[in-house]
């Protein structure tokens, strides 16, 4: 199976696909532990509320087939979908902004599977480094330079004010960053092959509040 | 302005137009602390890294217009983005759940401008009930169907684990929340005219762990 994942490597699986993936992997971690060894693509789709085909489609990505009539083998799906995912990797992170959002994130991980590590958290107030968060420790600002060099860590997560973003995630990339993973409302100005992925809180709730008032002016109306 | 504003609420505007919004709206801010009072939308494009072009299609939705070799008025675009997006307006939301997710959101909105103001967070956990956080009581979720009756609050936000959030869902909508933002990872089945807008953190980790593994294989091939 280690095979047919990395053969699989080279086919650039859909944003929607890969982020309907973490719930199949949650949903299958709770039928594992009700003691479900198999499962099919219908129960599946029943259960997480959408189409048999896609579920289908979706899990086709792990290289995992399912029996006819039995369905999928639950824990090689499981296996499968952490190999795909990379979250049976370490992928270790450093995280820039211990703020609310930052400290947020680090307490979160003890609990919830977000398939990255954050191993070191650096910020500038002197009132958060020495600290720790969730296990992490909170260092100087200025440290992250030698650590990373000596760590290789390749992900970055960005949760610092707006207006320092840029200034950051450039450092990041003299760091070695390849990958950030960026919370403010700043549109990155990176070079092209530092992957960046975008997590706004206000950008969703303005997409929500947005919906809910055109829906009042339809009901209005 | 106001007129021009209303008449445009029947028009639906794409998600990645409106997930800029608060991005110009927040660049806009700082342009006005500045002193800056008009600005043109080459100046915005070069300083948010995106096309003219876009700029001047994002903001037409405001329907504030710029004028030739001037720009936009700051004050107007900020006040019409405002009105657009409904962050003038006083969104008041409920909150179930009040863990790591759930208190950073309460912490968080003290300092960011989220467009909606949580009034009050729900937990089943008695350490929790009767807290504080960011300025918000921790009630006892049972409380949350009477209060929710008295208050008529209309938006919901799902911070809890993800095996009860389908329950806690319908129960917001027993409450006659019209839209949820859902944390969670489960794909909720409400009625159809519910609004729902799902940030998961799980689900963007995945898009940048598996983006940066596809990078590793092809620098390796």
């Amino acid at each position: 199976m280690k095979g047919s994942g990395k053969n699989r490597l080279k086919k650039r699986v859909s944003e929607p696909t890969l982020k309907r993936l973490p719930g199949y992997l949650y949903y299958l971690e709770k039928a594992k532990e009700k003691g479900i060894i198999s499962i099919s693509a219908p129960t599946i789709g029943k259960d997480l509320n959408c189409d048999a085909t896609q579920v289908v489609k979706d899990l086709a990505v792990t290289g995992v087939k399912g029996k006819p009539k039995v369905g999928y083998n639950t824990y090689e799906l499981i296996h499968g979908l952490e190999d795909f995912l990379g979250f049976n990797r370490t992928n270790e992170a450093f995280l820039v902004g211990a703020g609310n959002l930052g400290s947020a994130l680090m307490a979160y991980q003890e609990h919830q599977v977000l398939g990255l590590k954050i191993i070191a958290a650096f910020d500038v107030d002197e009132k958060k480094v020495g600290t720790h968060i969730g296990g992490i420790h909170v260092l100087e600002y200025k440290k992250l330079f030698s650590l990373s060099k000596r760590l290789n860590v390749k992900i970055g997560v960005l949760t610092t004010p707006n207006d320092v973003a840029q200034k950051v995630a450039e450092e990041f990339v003299n760091c070695g960053i390849k990958a950030i993973w960026n919370f403010t409302l700043v549109n990155l100005k990176l070079p092209g092959e530092i992957i960046v992925q975008n997590t706004s809180m206000s950008s969703d709730s303005a997409v929500l509040i947005r919906r809910l008032n055109d829906s009042e002016v339809t009901i209005k109306n």
